[in-house]
């Protein structure tokens, strides 16, 4: 995981590599913006509370980013999350993207 | 979270309010499945492993069922895992969405 995401940085820190979506979040930014419109769902730090919203604490930055574009572009279906997402920026999304990802999670698997 | 998830075991386990999907599920069979599929992208923990797949420890099942009948049903589109789905029946969605529910996980927000 964290080899993997400093992959990811090392890439995303090549100007080369780094295409227009890739922008560096702001994560104090992410968390006031997150703070007012997505904790009534996803909590305050990010877990849900609500059933059938996704917790989103730790969840890796990419995909959180990847996901917001396609709520806010209506490439996944949520009447919510399309609402929600519909005026973000890109400067937005890499922020909440940010925030979601600098909360630590640690996973602990049921004994077998 | 937790009182939420109560709230939605008491709704699921009055036959009345229980849907055909909301099937209780085998983590045990659940952990297996995806030790076969998921777990190269997501993790054997559910931490996941490539940076742009989330991670799945502790998410809530009713999302978790949810979308993976959307990817098996192709409304969600992402071509891995609409192929992944494809073939997964409503006991594979169960036991799979109650393995990764399973995992506990903890958040620690960074300080402000």
């Amino acid at each position: 995981m964290r080899l993997a995401r400093l992959g990811l940085a090392v890439l995303l820190a090549s100007p080369a590599f780094a295409p227009a979506w890739a922008q560096e979040g702001d994560a104090r930014a992410g968390r006031r913006l997150a703070g007012g419109r997505c904790a009534v769902c996803h909590g305050n730090d990010g877990i849900a509370v609500q059933p059938d919203a996704p917790n989103l604490a730790g969840q890796n930055p990419a995909y959180l980013a990847e996901q917001l574009r396609a709520f806010r572009d209506k490439v996944r279906l949520h009447e919510q999350m399309n609402l929600m997402a519909a005026a973000l920026s890109e400067t937005d999304i890499a922020n909440l993207a940010a925030w979601y990802a600098a909360i630590e999670v640690t996973a602990t698997p049921p004994g077998r």
